[in-house]
C-alpha cells in the first residue's frame, strides 16, 4: 500500500485534488443531514391530525439540521477562503485537513443526538463540544500555516494573515465551548448561541467596504 | 473558524467552487432518492405472490420517487442555465444557492413521508409545500441578480433576463403552490399536478426555433 | 423555477457538466451498494461459530454486491466511452442520459432484494428486468445520436458508430431479458448469468489488436 | 450496452475521469462511514447518566470508525501519489484499480462489524482480512504497471519505482494479515495493530530529507 517513489514533478500532495475531495465530503455531509429526519409511523395512516402531531415532534430534529446545514455551509466558506491563501500543501496540512474532515463528516452524529434529545443537557453540550473541536481544526491549519509561512500564497498579507489567526482561536472554538457550557445551565440558550454562531457568518458584506474598516 | 484575510485576488467566492459543490449535492440527492425504498420483508421467502403483492404495495413510493427524480433533474438543468448568467457570486448569492441547496437536499424526506402516506392531504400537501419553498430559491436568486446587475455575466439580454424572472415567479412557486391545495380536494390530482411540473420541463426545445417565439 | 433566458454562448447543456452530474451518480451508486447489507445481529456476542454462520448467512447478499459493483463499473466505462463520441448535448440527449442515471441509481434496490431473496423467482428476475431498462437507456441514447447526427463529434467514424448501436441493441437488453426468464427456471442460472454479462465485459482488450479484428 | 465504437483520439480511458471516479468513492466511504454510529435509545429522555452510559458505550464504534477514517485518508493519499506515476490507463490498470476501489467501498461494513462486535475474534480478524486484500488491490495496481512500463509516466525512475512496488508487498498486505492473525490471540492488541498501520503514515516526512535518506 506504501508508495514513496518520487513522482516527475516530486510533488507532494496536488492541492486541487485536496480541495476536490474535501468539497466532496462536505457536499456529502450537508446531504446526508436529511437522512437522520426518519418518516413518522403513524397508525392511522390518512389521519391529518395524527401525521400532523408525528410532524411537530420532529420540530428540534428540523431545527438542528437547519442549524447544521448552515453550519457545513459556514465550513465550506471558510475552507474556501483558507485554500486561497496556500500555496502549497506539506504532509501537516494533509492531515490537518484531514483532522478538519473527520469533525465534519461526524456532524451527522451529533444533529442527530441533538434532535432525538433536545432537552438533555449532554446531547445538546455534545453537540457543541464536536463544534469546537472542528474549529480548532481550523486553528491547526492555519497554525501550521503560521509556522511555515512557505506554504503561504505569495502576495498574501502577512499581518492579516495573523490577525485572522487570532480571531479564529478566538471566535470558534471559544463560542463553541461557551454553547457546551450554556447547554448545562439551559438546553434552548444552547440552541439559539449554536444558531447564532451559524447566522454571524451569514451577514452580507460588501467587499471592500466592511473589510477596509475591519480588517 | 474564521477567515477573513482578503486573498491574493481579493476574490469573495469562486463560481467554479460553488457550482461543483451544487453539482454534488445534486447527485448525492438524486441518487439517495431511492435508500428510502426499503426491500419488503415477507415471512415466505420463495413466495412469488407474497413478494408481489408487497412490491405493488410500494407503487406509491415508486411513483414518488420518479417524480423527485425529475423534479432534482429539472434544479440541475435549471441551476446549470442559471450559473450561465452568473458572471460572479458575492456573499448574498451564495446563500441563496445554500438555500436552495437546503430544500433540495431536504426532498428526500417529503418523497419518502408522501410515498408512505399516499392517501394523507397533509403528507401530500407538505411535499408541494416543500417543492414551492425550493422554487422560491430560485426566484431569490434571479431576485438578487435583477437588484445586483454587476454580478450578471456581459452579454446577457437584460429584457430576457428580466422576463425570465417573472415567469419564474408565476410558474414554479404559484404551480407548487396549487399542487399543495389541489392535494387537500383530492390526493391523486395533487400527485398528477406534481408529475405534470417536472413533466413540462423535459419537452424537447429546439435551439433557436421555440426560444424565438417565445421568450 | 423556470430559466430560458438565453446564456451569452446560446450554449443549451454543457457537457462537462453532464458528464460531471453522471459520473457523481455512478460513483454513489457504487459506493452506497455496500450500505444494502447490514451487520448481523447475534445473541452471543463473542461467539466465533454464530457471527460465523450469520456471515455465510449473508453469502447471497455478497454476490448480490458483486456483480453490482461490476456492473455500475461496466456501466461507468461504457458512459464514458460513449460520451468521448458526443460531440454536443440537446434536451432530448440529456433526458435520455437522465433516462440512464434513474435506472442505475435505482440498482442498490434490485441488488438488496435479490440478495434477501436468492430462491424467489420473482426476486431474481427483477433485478434483470431492471438492467434491461437500464441498458436500453444506452439504447435510447445512442439512437437519439443516430437520429440527429449532429450531435456526434466530429472525426468519428460513422459505420463503426451504427455497428455499435446494433451490437448495443442485441447484447444489454437482450442478454438482461434472457437473464430475467431464465430466473423462472433456475434462480442460480440467472446469478451465473448476470455475473457472465458483467464479466465479459472484464476481459483485457490491447489497444488496437482485437479492436482491428471485431469492429 | 456495449461501445466499442473508436473515439476521435483513439482513447483507451481517460485518466483524469478515473481519477475523479476514485475521489468520488473515496469521498463518500469516508463521510459514509459514520452512519454506520446510530443514535443511542434511552428510555430517561433527559436523563444525563443513561445517555452518557449509552454513548460510552459506542466507544468501540468511535474507535473502529477514527481508524477506518484515517485508513480511508491514507488510502486515498497512496492512490494520488500512484497516479502521478501513471502515463496512460488501458482496460487492465482499469479493472485493476476498479478492485481497489470494490475493497475501499466495502469498509464501512468490516468497520461497522468491528465495531459492534470489538470482543469477538472472528469480527476483528474479517476486518484485517478486508483491509489486507485492499492492500493487494495496490500491489495489483503496481504490478500491472511494472509489467507494461509502457503505462508509466516518462521521467518517473524505475529503480524506485521497483523498490516501492517491494515494498508494498511487504507492507501492507503482510501487515495487515498479521493484525487478522493477531486477532486470534487477542482482540485489543489486533485494534492497536490497525491503528499502528494507519499512524505509521500520517508521521510527518520534509520534502527532500527522509526521502533521500530512505529511497
Amino acid at each position: 500500500m506504501d508508495d514513496r517513489t518520487p513522482g516527475p514533478a516530486g510533488e507532494q500532495v496536488g492541492k486541487g485534488r485536496v480541495e476536490a475531495l474535501s468539497d466532496g465530503v462536505f457536499a456529502i455531509v450537508v446531504t446526508l443531514l436529511v437522512l437522520e429526519i426518519k418518516v413518522p409511523h403513524v397508525q392511522a395512516h390518512d389521519s391529518i391530525a395524527s401525521l400532523g402531531h408525528a410532524l411537530l415532534a420532529l420540530a428540534p430534529k428540523f431545527v438542528s439540521w437547519v442549524i447544521s446545514f448552515v453550519t457545513v455551509c459556514v465550513i465550506w466558506l471558510n475552507h474556501h477562503r483558507l485554500f486561497t491563501l496556500i500555496g502549497r500543501l506539506d504532509n501537516g496540512l494533509f492531515w490537518r485537513n484531514a483532522n478538519l474532515l473527520l469533525w465534519t463528516s461526524f456532524i451527522p452524529f451529533p444533529t442527530a443526538l441533538m434532535g432525538d434529545y433536545p432537552g438533555n443537557r449532554l446531547a445538546v453540550s455534545f453537540y457543541g463540544l464536536v463544534m469546537c473541536l472542528m474549529a480548532l481544526g481550523f486553528v491547526a491549519l492555519r497554525w501550521h500555516m503560521h509556522r511555515h509561512p512557505d506554504l503561504i500564497q505569495q502576495g498574501v498579507d502577512r499581518g492579516a494573515f495573523r490577525s485572522g489567526t487570532r480571531s479564529s482561536i478566538l471566535l470558534g472554538p471559544v463560542a463553541y465551548a461557551s454553547g457546551a457550557i450554556l447547554a448545562w445551565l439551559s438546553t434552548p440558550a444552547a440552541f439559539i448561541c449554536f444558531a447564532a454562531i451559524a447566522a454571524s457568518f451569514v451577514r452580507p458584506r460588501e467587499p471592500g467596504t466592511r473589510r477596509a474598516a475591519g480588517a
